[in-house]
């Protein structure tokens, strides 16, 4: 099995998982999961495995295919929270079905999930740690937003969490399930986490200067809600700054982006990630060259470039 | 180690895994555990394992746990979606932290759940089961009262998703961790079904009937809600009823309450609950006798007469 053959089997693998007979819940599911999405989380999980000399992409699948679905979960409670109404260019679920039925499909892709992981002992334990940061995290973000209180050192340990934190499970996993010694599966960690952190910052740059359409989901939420990189480096929302916590995007949200964008920020965010990346690819250096590397290593470099 | 004892390391279990640094998950997370509740899905379980000859309570405590974790996330989801502002005799977490704290933190309950049950191979299995069908079960029921069709075949499809799969699980769940051969584990799992819905009937009757301060939850919301015994069994919510969609307990509402107290749905749920505990009792014929199995018989026969 290729990559690209075990990147359709996770695909298979989610579709035919969420098979509910409650016609809102399977709906709902394939609704977001035929969505699209960039999937980087299970291509990591899988890349990291064939890196450490795995060979059997089709024993993998299933825990790649959880893990995508943990964040698939997410942005389906995320967009109720965030009354996100576009979600990789399609309606989101709450736009479509409402609040109720868009809580509990959350709920239902989070179930699935541990019943994907169930054979899977140790690997629970990963992945379970990896959800409960990616809780914390957007559970921070809130408080930072209702607090008004959005430094950068806040927003390090939000995005550390709610993103990052399931980058470096997805890569340990696929270290783990290619059995490798404890120390290349802290490695692989380091270096999910970075990039992490990468594709999380670039998000919120692409937040604020790039529109809906080419983004394939609402943009300007971030500095509509008073958060993100733009916030916490742009000096609002902090004390003395610009506090923005209103939710829709009005004729000021778009001098607050025109602000953010003739300032330093978007070009303080580019030398951030990009330092984040070269941590990542600088974490990989224990390991043998191989393609799986290679390809690691063009992730980590394309998380920057990427505009969308 | 008691029963007794047993129980209050459950409570002990759960208080101390919901120890996030973030404030707001740990301190609404010990707000609803510290609420109490009846307890009813750990204790099941404890005593299932004990009659079928379990002896280290101390081992089992975290599945318990686990258990009684997945019925307390449910519990703040609920909440949200029916706007309930009171919960075990206290404020809801949604009435005090508000919505999205409220999804955030049974988010966190949930995932909770699997870190505690991730030693546990097969078990994961049996209540990941359970963990989807509560879910499909809440998702017919804002269906059926989305769609106004409350019928009876609806109304048991629901309960016995939503509340008898997590009994059913957590009997099965004891009789495995004792090690029971499959048929008692079946005969335990059908034990736990039909007590669930036995527990699940008078909840509803008792919605109708007691007060909220002495039911410790906000009284009326099935009624309110176009939902329950009483909707499916009183003629409202089915074509040529009255569909009941407000979602406050006003006048009208204390009308309905008064038809249905009137008629003889009351009386039927009762005869349909004491039927379904005697089916729970007779399926605990295989057990030898023991203490526990007795308790067993008696939980299923006070499940009938509980008046909270």
């Amino acid at each position: 099995m290729t990559l690209q053959e075990a990147m359709q089997a996770v695909e298979a693998k989610m579709y035919e998982i969420v098979n509910s007979d409650v016609d809102v819940l399977r709906d709902a599911s394939r609704h977001i999961l035929q969505a699209g999405g960039k999937r980087v989380r299970p291509r990591l999980l899988l890349l990291a495995y064939a890196a450490n000399g795995g060979q059997d992409f089709a024993s993998v699948v299933p825990v790649a295919a959880a893990v995508e679905l943990v964040h698939t979960a997410s942005v389906v409670h995320d967009d109720i929270n965030d009354h996100g109404v576009v979600r990789r260019g399609r309606p989101s679920v709450n736009a479509i079905w409402g609040r109720t039925f868009a809580l509990l499909t959350g709920d239902y892709l989070f179930t699935k999930v541990y019943e994907l992981m169930a054979p899977h002992r140790d690997l629970n334990v990963v992945l379970s740690e990896a959800t409960v940061a990616l809780v914390e995290g957007e559970t921070l973000q809130a408080s930072a937003v209702k607090n008004n209180d959005f430094s950068r050192q806040v927003y390090y340990d939000i995005i550390a969490r709610k993103t990052a934190a399931l980058f470096r499970s997805a890569t340990r996993l696929g270290a783990l399930l290619a059995n490798a010694p404890e120390s290349i599966v802290e490695a692989m960690g380091a270096y999910g986490f970075n990039v992490g952190l990468t594709f999380q910052i670039i998000d919120d740059v692409l937040d604020i200067v790039a529109d809906s359409e080419k983004l394939g989901k609402t943009a300007g939420v971030d500095i509509a809600q008073g958060r993100g990189f733009a916030v916490a480096h742009g000096g609002m929302g902090q004390p003395g700054g610009v506090a923005v916590v209103e939710e829709t995007f009005d004729d000021s949200m778009v001098a607050i982006r025109n602000k953010v964008m003739r300032g330093g920020a978007i070009d303080e965010a580019y030398r951030q990630a990009e330092t984040f990346a070269q941590m990542a690819i600088e974490s990989l250096r224990p390991l043998p060259d191989s393609p799986a590397k290679e390809s690691l290593i063009e992730m980590a470099n394309a998380m920057v470039k990427r505009e969308r």
